[in-house]
């Protein structure tokens, strides 16, 4: 049986104290507001130089030895740095927090300003080396042994080599691009080079979007709007061609992978062999319902072998590449969720599964390295609680697992260079951020580098409650979060909103500092509303089985679970059951929409945000992987449509869209405005002119003010 | 001094019959609506055969003799109609009302269906001629000496001879229009061909915009979004090119009139001497504040003369093409509004002002055509009252008037072959719609044909009242429309809305049916508001001093009137002053959001429809007119944006727009979105997906539901 984690974040506003509190302006709240007052961030300000800590500020760089309780050392200043980069001819440098370290063994800084790469030795206080990055260009991937960096200018892949001569590898017309990630994002694919260990052969894809759709976009801030053409291959219609490339440094010849015909097909999780003959990778059909883990000679092109095949009636979705055992060339590292939960098993180049090093209702979120010494792997898993994010040391003999750092919260790890020691950078319900130095031999905290200040406490915080409830399918345990009123009086009756994701690969409630609540959250709160987020069925972090339920009917068990949360509130004596309402983005706004269009006695008002209105306006990559193809599938592209419910309309439902979205591109809203105007429903409307699937910046805050506006006009009385 | 003409109407509700009357849906008041409860169209059901009144059925069109008391007499049926198109291979016919007449002294009937042209002799009892129609044609310009037809096949101009065959006119690239109207609708343009007299040279333009910015048009019902450039010049940005062409259809050879280079220059009012040597045009610069009239040798295409030259430091608009005398050619009547109104001067072909034929503080609307027996010209004028339109004959040796017709209400005319007769159209306050037969000779009614029943019979139908009241300039009159609401009780306060258009060339208050209220007015004073609408200074029909004075200030004049019409309001003891609403489209869109900008104490709510947010993203012809270009009004452009004023957002304003709207672009209101996003106001917004400036159909309704929607949320209690 499943242990569940339960407990319960009380933030007491002490009587004797509430008048000295303030109240939050959404400035305060919101990502982009002007008085933002966000947690130290989480990269925040320390790296490795071997198995040195590096203490990056501003002015200063400092060395810290792991373990040890003396005081930083101080290794360079600005002031030192600027005369030496003076003296090269290169122009000074304002912060040295974006410095990194390179080489364990060198004292050579890396500093990325004033468009070029150089390495400063600071024994030597001299720039030693310095590669100029070029106009224009993008996606640029620098390789630390060989020095030459990859790079993109418009559509084509240059290499600019480590003396400064820039290469152009490909020459492809507009309309196929190289050197840039493919597919759409999905399949974790997040770039579109890939060096071979020692930097001498680059793999890289090729995309031919020829055959590709055009969505038009439009530039409303041009002195005539202008036609923005983006190329996004709708559910069911023609997909893009990819192919890999490897191009060779010292011959300048590139040669292509022998993958077959491209059409309908997926490449992804490029992984070099250690010695750089081998390139692995893992093939998928347009179905998703399979994936191959292919091995290629990065010499020839030649296939070599399939290694590893996986099916799945539903789909198939690797995220991960394969990764060597750094003391063993002939053993690699395989994640999957065959069994349920995404485990690591440990395979040989022949193919042959060796062992499951991990198992268990739980999920190795990320392998961070390896201890070498020690036989060891890193990773970071959901063990503790499925809101947790713990670190973990696996024996890759044994499947011994140890735990290391602190038990709770939400963390992340950086390894230093013999992985003997770990960054362990996290927060938890009332921890605002912690990075400590954490000893991976026996997994203790040697050193606190950062105990960060609770940046609300000026604040008056609502009460934060953390449980579960029961899904619709009476069994599985759904984590929620309520939010109270501020000021919460238990016999008054508020109204309630419900803010909802719900969709795969993510999960709204973490033990992360103050359960990851949102500042809008708080905000409701502060205005008198209870807040509720329940990660349905279909979301992240809870394995295949839990996310894979909404198969080919994205939003049908997604929402039922929502109506457990609604249960839940009604339930609750202080909620007006009459006055609820629903907000959500993107996943969220279709959920959203869908409650709205579905259960239209139960909601009085919705704000729906950049909504999937109907699933076949959406991409081929993801939404085939969770609805096949309108042509397939077509009764489940038709029941999850809200153009199909747009006359179902009964309350207030504002819809929002950023006016020149790329991922819920416009149209799917106003093919939903088009349906509600032919059945005769009357939502509402706002478009963010220039903004994309978000709002980023100061007008994140003009939307919350907008959407708060909403609630307040149609949900605060009795309306 | 100007008189003016001041009324009241009343339509008394009576107590006793109250019971008996019933409200309105939007359905019963909007175009387009299911129960739409229209008048008589204007063009019902008759026309000319000669002297000859025609009856148009569906089924029977009958003959009847002006003047005679003898019922009308069976000219043909549709069965027996029908029968003599089967015959002749030709399939059948539906309904007979669209059937014309085009030669006084001939049997002949021309039908316009199933793809052709053809002329049917009602006496023979057979089709004598026939021409198809090319697929795909459009512009059709018949003509019925010649029976030649010009058309468009794309962009390209080409000509059906009255044998049968196509001949292509031009073969121009794309972005090159021949045989289009020109010039974006302004100047009187309405067609792209102009046959001479006998029908055998076309006089066409062709229009050069390849030097024309495109606006990014977006096709939201295609499978995937579709991109529809549409060529758009904005103010102050490249114009396109116009020249003239003319096409003989004897030789087959094309010329183009030699006026110089086109650029920035525009081209209007095309005339045809009557012996078809000659053609005489419109030329003005694009700074429009200079009209010149020059004739051109059609044969050689050389500039022959300019005749008449007119400049007015703010802007000349030459609306009408010159038009001959029947009896002389060497006379021909010219419009103009030199003196402040447009009026008729006889000129000769020299070029010499013989004559001023009408004067006063009046304006001719229309040149209807001539009585040439009797050496008059019959015209369309506002003399009896600027709310109306009335027929006059004027003697072109004397000028002296003679009134035509019933003098009150609007009218419009078709005179009888010899203009003996004339068909006269109007409707007035308490007529819905009348169609008299009128003799030109003694200006008498001898035949009413109909009198149509009043479609609002059966409902509860609002007082509605016509005054002047002073403009902001303390000296002119303007015209209001007051709307009470249904069930008026002067003891309650009601909430008031205004309906403004504001803009030249229109005229809201007309003594026409109801006074020209709009469905909508009677919605809502029906849900208990107060409708008031002003023609404030810059409308139509009231001359050139009273429309100029907004002249590189589009909106300052206009809205000091219309403050003019909130003081009235606020003068009414029924009205609550603190709740007043606004309401308009295009440049009533403008004048509803700038009033809601500019005075945002007095206005609670307003809804602006595919408003005007800055001139410089309207087009070069009415933009620069009004307003001159960007770079040489920079002052005025800023002074009218609304993008300026943003910040000053108070109430609710609901802004809605066409997804496609051609003349107001959507960049207008996206515009003006980030505009209040970046000042941090919140604006509230509708899209109508397909619909350009106007919602038609079935979702007009919908609009004016939305619209009343807005006003009940924020107006209709103490918000």
């Amino acid at each position: 049986m499943r242990r569940f984690f339960i407990f319960i974040v009380l933030f007491a506003t002490l009587t004797t104290m509430a008048q000295e509190k303030k109240p939050f302006t959404l400035h305060d709240l919101i990502p982009g507001g002007e008085t933002y007052r966000q947690c130290t961030p989480l990269n925040a300000w320390y790296t490795w130089w071997g198995d040195q800590c590096v203490e990056l500020d501003v002015d200063t760089l400092s060395l810290l030895k792991p373990g040890s309780r003396k005081p930083a050392v101080v290794l360079m200043e600005l002031s030192q740095v600027n005369k030496w980069l003076e003296a090269d001819g290169k122009k000074p440098v304002h912060s040295l927090q974006s410095v990194s370290f390179p080489y364990a063994d060198k004292p050579l800084a890396l500093f990325q300003a004033n468009g070029e790469y150089l390495l400063l030795d600071w024994q030597k206080g001299s720039v030693v080396w310095s590669l100029p990055v070029a106009k224009g260009a993008a996606n640029m991937d620098w390789h630390k042994q060989s020095r030459h960096m990859a790079y993109t200018l418009e559509n084509n892949l240059w290499v600019m080599t480590s003396d400064g001569k820039g290469v152009q590898v490909t020459d492809e017309p507009e309309g196929i691009k190289c050197g840039q990630a493919v597919h759409r994002n999905e399949f974790g694919i997040e770039k579109g080079t890939f060096w071979s260990n020692d930097g001498q052969r680059l793999a890289f894809y090729r995309m031919d979007e020829t055959m590709v759709s055009d969505y038009p976009q439009v530039d409303m801030e041009a002195r005539t709007a202008q036609y923005l053409p983006d190329k996004y291959p709708m559910a069911g219609t023609p997909s893009h061609k990819v192919t890999v490339g490897v191009y060779d440094v010292a011959t300048g010849n590139t040669l292509y992978l022998q993958a077959g015909d491209p059409t309908d097909r997926y490449f992804s999780n490029i992984a070099w062999s250690p010695c750089g003959q081998y390139i692995y990778m893992m093939e998928h059909p347009r179905e998703q319902n399979r994936a191959e883990l292919v091995r290629y000679n990065a010499l020839t092109g030649a296939k070599d072998a399939v290694l590893i095949a996986e099916e799945h009636e539903k789909y198939v979705e690797p995220q991960h590449p394969i990764t060597f055992l750094p003391w063993d060339d002939t053993k690699f590292v395989y994640q999957s969720q065959m069994d349920g939960f995404n485990h690591l098993y440990l395979y040989n180049i022949e193919g042959q599964q060796l062992a499951q090093l991990t198992r268990g209702e739980w999920l190795v979120q990320q392998l961070v390295g390896f201890h070498e010494g020690r036989k060891e792997v890193i990773v970071v898993t959901t063990e503790v609680s499925p809101l947790q994010s713990n670190l973990y040391a696996v024996s890759v003999q044994s499947g011994k697992r140890r735990a290391l750092g602190n038990s709770e919260g939400v963390h992340s790890v950086e390894l230093s260079a013999s992985a003997n020691w770990m960054l362990d950078r996290y927060s938890a319900p009332q921890t605002p951020r912690r990075i400590e130095l954490v000893s991976v031999k026996d997994g203790k905290v040697k050193n606190t580098l950062l105990d960060a200040p609770n940046p609300w406490e000026a604040f008056d915080v609502p009460e934060i409650t953390v449980g579960t409830l029961k899904a619709a399918d009476g069994q599985t345990d759904l984590y929620y979060r309520l939010v109270k009123p501020v000021g919460f009086d238990p016999a008054k009756k508020y109204p309630a909103v419900i803010y909802v994701y719900g969709g795969p690969h993510a999960q709204m409630i973490q033990n992360s500092w103050n359960c990851a609540v949102r500042g809008w959250d708080i905000y409701m709160a502060q205005k008198g509303y209870v807040v509720l987020t329940v990660d349905n069925r279909g979301s992240g972090n809870r394995g295949l089985a839990f996310e894979n339920c909404t198969f080919r009917q994205l939003g049908v068990e997604e929402m039922k679970d929502q109506l457990q949360g609604v249960e839940f509130l009604k339930s609750l004596p202080y909620v007006d059951a009459g006055r609820l309402g629903v907000h959500g983005w993107s996943f969220g706004g279709f959920m959203t929409a869908n409650l709205m269009l579905t259960y239209p006695d139960v909601f009085k008002v919705g704000v729906a945000g950049g909504p999937v209105t109907d699933w076949k306006y959406y991409e081929v990559m993801y939404g085939e992987r969770y609805m096949d193809t309108p042509q397939t599938n077509p009764e489940g592209y038709k029941n999850s449509s809200l153009l199909e419910k747009a006359g179902n309309l009964k309350g207030r439902l504002l819809v929002i869209h950023g006016g020149n979205d790329p991922v819920c591109v416009p149209q799917m809203t106003y093919s939903f405005l088009k349906a509600c105007i032919d059945k005769g429903t009357h939502p509402d409307l706002f478009i963010y002119p220039g903004h994309g699937h978000n709002m980023s910046g100061i007008d994140r805050v003009h939307l919350h003010e907008h959407i708060t506006r909403y609630f307040e006009d149609f949900l605060s009385s009795e309306f």
